[in-house]
């Protein structure tokens, strides 16, 4: 008998003396992280409130009850009982019955109705139709990614179950090794911007936090290949922390699955959506350029299949001697601090990811509340000791003036954006902008994946500020609705057309100017002085974004359909950065003055050279901690 | 054809025009680092003593000449006329023709005189006979690990020249990778003293330097196992390099080759004759104190197989991006601070391995005059702030005052002592002390390994200093062999007799009391108030030595034979440090502050914590460079 077997028959012990006589338990087994207990009394279980929290707190571990499949009512009768249970105002859109594990997911547009105060009403649907109920919400704008996931992951829910069991069991087993070491092991990112990658490991456990590209630099990929990374085999790895969907993070993600890789990936849930929709793009821009697919659409899938989604602040064993907590970062929707408790108490590490310090229109700024963390790997993007910007309050007027000026030649402001960050951002800005008369009501075109990305923020208002949250639920008020929104799906003759059309704005990805709309966005507006572009994020070394705005004033369009020509660059080019996703270096040092306790090591990454070492020589002086500015390919130990 | 059959193309061609037209190439090879050069007429090549010359600096390679076996004469002709050519006064005691490679191995008692000037005995042998003579030193003191070595390297001829065929093409195949990078990872002897073990690697190549285990924790081993030591398979490594014979470099070496390593061994001769011996006793030791055998004694002949043993000061290549370098270390025979030139010019590790500095009685100190050294990895067993050792001279004469003393009292003087290293430096201490009337004539019993190791230091004397080099040829003069040395070869009975009999001096291993003939010489003599128990060398932690000098009292004897009892510890304690085979923190300061250039880092290993930790800070105050103190499981990467 294997040690998980053994363990679950020590688990199954406790339950029988725990959970009284008259219910009776057929099966109890581990999918993912969660522990799941089929009863064949489902209702009295649910009658029960408190006893799934005094099995959790018991046992140590996330537990989930349901019905064996044998006392379920059938779905026909449960499909009529649960619409009696659920307010009409919750606005169910679909219910979809599995027999095969009692689930039944309802969609809705409210799922907090679904849910009811403190659960109230989803046990009250299981103590009815004895189903387990799991509850979605409905797209308040409809998002075609959010639906292929949905409908993927309906079809292949059964390797999934298979999937979370093997899951289950690898982070249930016993630990090997008497000892004890956590070290970290930088595969990219490391005095630069892009290749996120970084293995955490333990004795007992390898962790690969990120997997993503180089913008600007296409051939500098992590260093997966070195015996330390993926040498001895992707098999090697435990698990996948996905820190937020950006592509600098997360591009190569479905590529271990080319190379074998077969085990979970966490992150949030819209991560895992815009992971979805930014990777199927970005394999798709490479085949546009001329370039190898770096893997197949179906390396996409398998990276869907494969995730576990967590939600912020849930702690979750992910393998046996690591459990993982995600916390907001105010980056970009999803994003998520990546918290590792190692151990009994023995060393926590946490991730940055990338993060915005402060509260912007879309988010609340980024969580650096832990009980422990004794080493930080911290983003340096703004870490240069020059690196301040300007507060978002005149950042705001900065970009209001830039539009109205050019509204007053009749020009075009053309903003360069990413689809996932600040895009949504500056949809709200000018939203209220137009709305409180600051700038002349106009157009705004949304190209590129803008407006799916929107879809999906607009999915998961949990993710976002509680004023937008709510806004978002009432339709008249949703700031993503208005009007003057449109949505560029006519390809290059509408682009043309609106060009030389009346004054507007545009908003079009790529946002570091390296492929994408933009170009031919460029093509049309580059040579006219009279429209404006505004560059609202950073733009990594190597991109034509960067070289634009040290004033390169050739630059190439065209491209995929085989021309090659340049436009010269007449447009005014301007910089409006307190927009940036990221934090500052005010922003940073916050982050790090306001921990309580503060982490004994810092180790700053994904900066330019001169931004990493800056930043870790200032907090050194400042707050007399030891910090690193690494680079890629070392191992730090620490313990 | 690949890459390396496409380089020996040109290389051919570059022989076809260099050679003249009367002399008949009929092949080219790589065996090992060498270019092995097959000729139809190998007295005309021999005549023109020039040509290998020329051809060695044109082709940048380390070059052999053989005649084609065709043309040789026949053996029994041959032996005749060498011996004519041959002075008398040469000893030679054995002729070996080996007609598959037309080498005859002339074993002499005066190599230098077999050799002749500038090699013209050797050239002119080759003239009269064709054969390819190469010679070997007959050992003044018969020693069995050498005549083993020797026989075993015979009977396995045509497996080797199979080894150091594919070894030269694994040395001379094309660099792959574009990425300059160099790193070194730490398996094993950081803030610690033992199991020394260090991957250097580049993009093209990964060097396993030193394979030991730690004395007083045996079950603490190099971490092997971990991704980037042997985690993808012990083909990984494309060379090890050995510094020199300890077992705290060598014990795993071994080893290896039943993880399914199969490439080369780089040490000097001496070093792999004495890792012979001293593995073959490690496992042997290992069964005797009821361990399991880490392996067989089959994988010492493996690693003894597969040594391609390189002499001080010759720079060869062993991969296609690294140049290795031996220079004298002082410490023990054949030790080797290891130089590695990486790339053209790109960047330069070197390893100190153990070192002495000042001259000792056996060897000069330690060599520290590089071209050029960016990296130091260097050993820090005496670095701490305190460890200064006393003057040998100071030395000496304590111990002397010691043993008189002790012969005074009509006890018994004990010194524990590595058989390699210490033993044969306390011997020509011992041997000029009686000589000059400062101690009384009294045996020296040798007991262990001793013996046998003075006779392969007598095999070596090139790699003594050279005064000692002179006596040992001159029978009459050779220290090793004065009377009062006496070989304890008949177990315990003769101890016990020794132990209970007239004054004497016993040398026995082992050096750190952890096992070996010593624990007999301590249960005769511990309770005997009488003798001295002196520590001539360095007491690792966790070893019994180390507890007797921090003043244990009790001390466990008996062992293998099932008894296990223990003594009560009544002998005179004494350490006499100034014989360590360590550079005390003077030294190792002046081993780097004479370095010109000096390196810009310096990694301090081998040492205890504090030691290491002191002497980086020491460093670094002194000589303003970069320096650390590792742990093990870090990697650094340079450039
Ligand atoms: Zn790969
Ligand atoms: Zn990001
Ligand atoms: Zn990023
Ligand atoms: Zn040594
Ligand atoms: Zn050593």
């Amino acid at each position: 008998m294997s040690t998980v077997d053994k363990q679950l028959e020590t688990v199954r012990a406790t339950i029988a003396d725990e959970v009284p006589n008259r219910i009776s338990i057929s099966d109890v087994k581990y999918e993912g992280p969660e522990l799941v207990i089929y009863t064949r009394d489902p209702r009295e279980f649910a009658s029960d409130g408190d006893l799934i929290r005094r099995l959790a707190s018991k046992l140590r571990k996330r537990i989930t009850v349901r019905p064996d499949p044998e006392v379920l009512s059938p779905a026909d009768q449960a499909r009529e009982e649960i619409s009696d249970v659920i307010p009409e105002e919750a606005g169910v859109t679909d219910l979809d019955f599995h027999a095969d594990t009692g689930e039944v997911v309802i969609e809705a547009q409210k799922p907090g109705i679904v849910i009811g105060r403190h659960g109230a009403t989803l046990r009250e649907i299981t103590q009815k139709v004895g189903w387990t109920p799991e509850v979605v919400r409905t797209p308040p704008i409809e998002s075609s990614t959010v639906q292929n996931v949905r409908n993927f992951l309906k079809q292949e829910r059964e390797d999934r179950r298979d999937i979370l069991e093997r899951v289950g069991r690898q982070i249930h087993r016993e630990p090997m090794s008497d000892d004890e070491w956590v070290r970290i092991t930088t595969l990219g990112c490391c005095r630069e911007v892009g290749r996120a990658a970084f293995i955490l490991s333990t004795p007992d456990t390898r962790i690969l936090v990120d997997c993503g590209d180089k913008p600007g630099a296409e051939d500098e990929m992590p260093y997966l290949h070195i015996p330390e990374g993926l040498g001895s085999g992707a098999t090697s790895i435990d698990a996948v922390v996905l820190t937020h969907a950006h592509l600098d993070h997360s591009a190569f993600v479905p590529l271990l699955f080319e190379h074998g890789y077969d085990g979970p990936i966490y992150c949030t849930e819209p991560t895992r959506d815009l992971m979805g929709l930014l990777t199927l793009d970005y394999i798709d821009a490479a085949s546009k350029e001329g370039r190898t697919q770096p893997y197949d659409s179906e390396m996409v899938r398998e990276a869907i299949k494969h995730t576990v989604p967590i939600e912020y602040g849930d702690v979750t064993d992910i393998a046996p001697d690591v459990k993982l907590t995600l916390h907001n970062a105010g980056h970009i929707l999803g994003s998520a601090v990546s918290h590792f408790h190692i151990g009994d108490g023995l060393y926590n590490v946490a991730f940055s990811g990338d993060i915005h310090y402060d509260d912007t229109r879309l988010f609340d700024g980024a969580v650096n509340d832990f009980p422990r963390v004794e080493t930080l790997v911290l983003e340096s993007t703004y870490g240069g000791r020059n690196d301040y910007q300007t507060d978002q309050g005149d950042s705001e007027r900065d970009l209001k003036r830039v539009i109205n000026e050019t509204y007053e030649r009749d020009g075009t402001v053309l903003v360069p954006a990413f689809a996932v960050g600040r895009s949504q951002e500056i949809m709200l800005v000018l939203e209220e902008a137009m709305r409180n008369g600051d700038i002349p009501e106009m157009p705004v075109y949304l190209d590129g994946m803008i407006w799916e990305a929107t879809a999906i923020h607009t999915t998961y208002p949990e993710y976002l500020r509680d004023d937008l949250r709510d806004r978002i639920f009432d339709e008249d008020e949703n700031p993503f609705l208005a009007d003057q929104f449109e949505h560029v799906d006519g390809g290059d003759d509408e682009r043309e057309a609106v060009a030389d059309g009346e004054p507007c704005i545009v908003l079009s990805t790529s946002g570091m100017v390296t492929g994408g709309p933009i170009t031919s966005w460029l093509e049309h507006l580059g040579p006219d002085p009279d429209s404006s572009l505004v560059f609202v994020d950073y733009q990594a070394q190597g991109t034509l974004g960067r070289r634009i705005q040290n004033g390169q004033n050739e630059i190439p369009v065209g491209g995929g359909s085989g021309r090659s020509n340049t436009v010269s660059m007449e447009m005014n080019v301007e910089t409006v950065d307190g927009f940036s996703g990221h934090a500052d270096r005010q922003g940073l040092e916050n982050f790090v003055r306001t921990m309580n306790p503060r982490p004994e090591k810092v180790l700053c990454v994904h900066g330019d050279e001169s931004a990493t070492q800056d930043l870790s020589s200032g907090l050194y002086h400042e707050f007399n901690m030891r910090t690193f500015a690494p680079q890629n390919l070392e191992t730090f130990r620490f313990l």
